[in-house]
């Protein structure tokens, strides 16, 4: 039988969900949780690997397993066997071949900008603090230049392995509400670091430490052009969309973010 | 010169505001970083004392000092040397005579109460996770009867010192918003743990595990009537108000909580 799940996690003590030798992965915790209540055929697939210290709300993941247990004894006896970072919000059986990274037609971030005057006692580690003042109007307009289907390279990281550059940005919403910007972005998939090297460079921008425009660096296609890799601790993987399988994008749970994330959503 | 300053904090790693010794307090953290730009001349004085595991989102203080200082370098030198779960948020000159404690007329407090049916993995340490349903009309109306001048031994921590234990109820507010209920209350003074028992009582009473009337209780005047004492971890002092220093009252700022607090403020 095969199913498929939502996660949310707090990334912070995590080293990314990716499994790693000697260090405590979301995917190495899932995996000994899913063990405990039945048999896995395989290690799980999942719909986008996060680095060490990103969140997320609505991480997909898939497994297999010939053992016979109700969806309420899987979902109650992983829940169970989590450590409290790490919450399976919703799990269904799911067709024979389905796979969680495969099949995802886009994919969503949101990153979070606190710009208050004093620190951020209760969020440290979910937002990062900007301390200049930020034209969020130029944020807005200088990300419609990322629209659409180009080439990357200056928004990848120089660990990414991907052969190919070109991916698809189908939107860049910028909102503000109190204290907080949140900038949300969905793709059909991305290259390493895309995502914070975008808000970074959208920092430097937009706080007028950039002089160069965006259309400019996207056009060099040269990561030298593009400003600093934004901190992981102020994004969150918010989820994947499927083609065959619609609930998925109704399987996010309320958190406290939704408060914040409620205007921005795909 | 005399100042007072408003600060949050997040009282998940203090042993309570109050110093103790052997253990970490906010009061110290804070008198070591004052002490740390210019000489204390005594202890500090402050608005409401809280428990282990309490927040605050703005703790009144004054402080005296006979070292020569701008406020700018009281605020940023304490600021800096404070740890990065305590920020003082505001600083003021203050009249000579002016007591933290002493001169406040009001305190107003907030429980978060989360309702979500996962695991509540961002806020764990900032809100109590109910699991039972709740009778949000019923709570409001039940509360209404803890309004005014009354004896409130049945609200009261068995540490209580207090001689006497009447206090004035102003207001307390029930307001739901997403997978939140914030329970919001202002007083003029409180008895140990007296919010924490009302609170505690209140879901007891919404989720239909305790049958007596809060009216009942409340005549009863003993401890044993009410409900269980609810956790540290979901309270948070929101602030106290002053007489003839209503700039006090301005002093909070924004934090993600205002989002869930904007509506429920006195």
């Amino acid at each position: 039988m095969k199913f498929v799940g939502a996660c949310e996690y707090d990334g912070s003590s995590f080293s990314g969900f990716q499994s790693q030798k000697n260090a405590q992965s979301v995917q190495g915790s899932l995996e000994q949780a899913i063990s405990s209540v039945g048999r896995l055929t395989n290690t799980i697939n999942y719909s986008g690997r996060t680095d060490a210290g990103v969140h997320s709300l609505g991480q997909v993941f898939d497994f297999e397993s010939v053992d016979d247990r109700s969806l309420e004894q899987w979902l109650r006896g992983i829940n169970s066997a989590l450590p409290d970072s790490i919450s399976v919000t919703s799990l269904h059986e799911a067709p024979k071949d389905f796979h969680s990274r495969f099949d995802a037609i886009k994919r969503t971030y949101a990153y979070i900008i606190y710009t208050g005057l004093t620190r951020p006692i209760f969020l440290k580690d979910y937002v990062f603090w900007e301390k200049n003042t930020l034209d969020i109007d130029l944020m807005q307009s200088e990300s419609n230049f990322l629209l659409g289907t180009h080439n990357f390279s200056s928004f990848r990281g120089s660990k990414c392995t991907a052969n190919n550059p070109v991916r698809t940005i189908n939107s860049i919403a910028i909102s503000k509400k109190e204290d907080f910007i949140v900038v949300t972005i969905c793709a059909n998939a991305y290259l390493y670091n895309m995502v914070r090297i975008i808000v970074g460079t959208l920092l430097e921008r937009a706080s007028g430490r950039l002089q160069i425009s965006m259309q400019d660096i996207l056009e060099s296609e040269d990561r030298m052009s593009a400003g600093k890799t934004a901190q992981a601790k102020g994004l969150f993987f918010l989820g994947a969309e499927y083609k065959n399988l619609p609930s998925i994008k109704l399987m996010r749970t309320n958190s406290f973010l939704s408060i914040l994330l409620t205007s921005n959503e795909n």
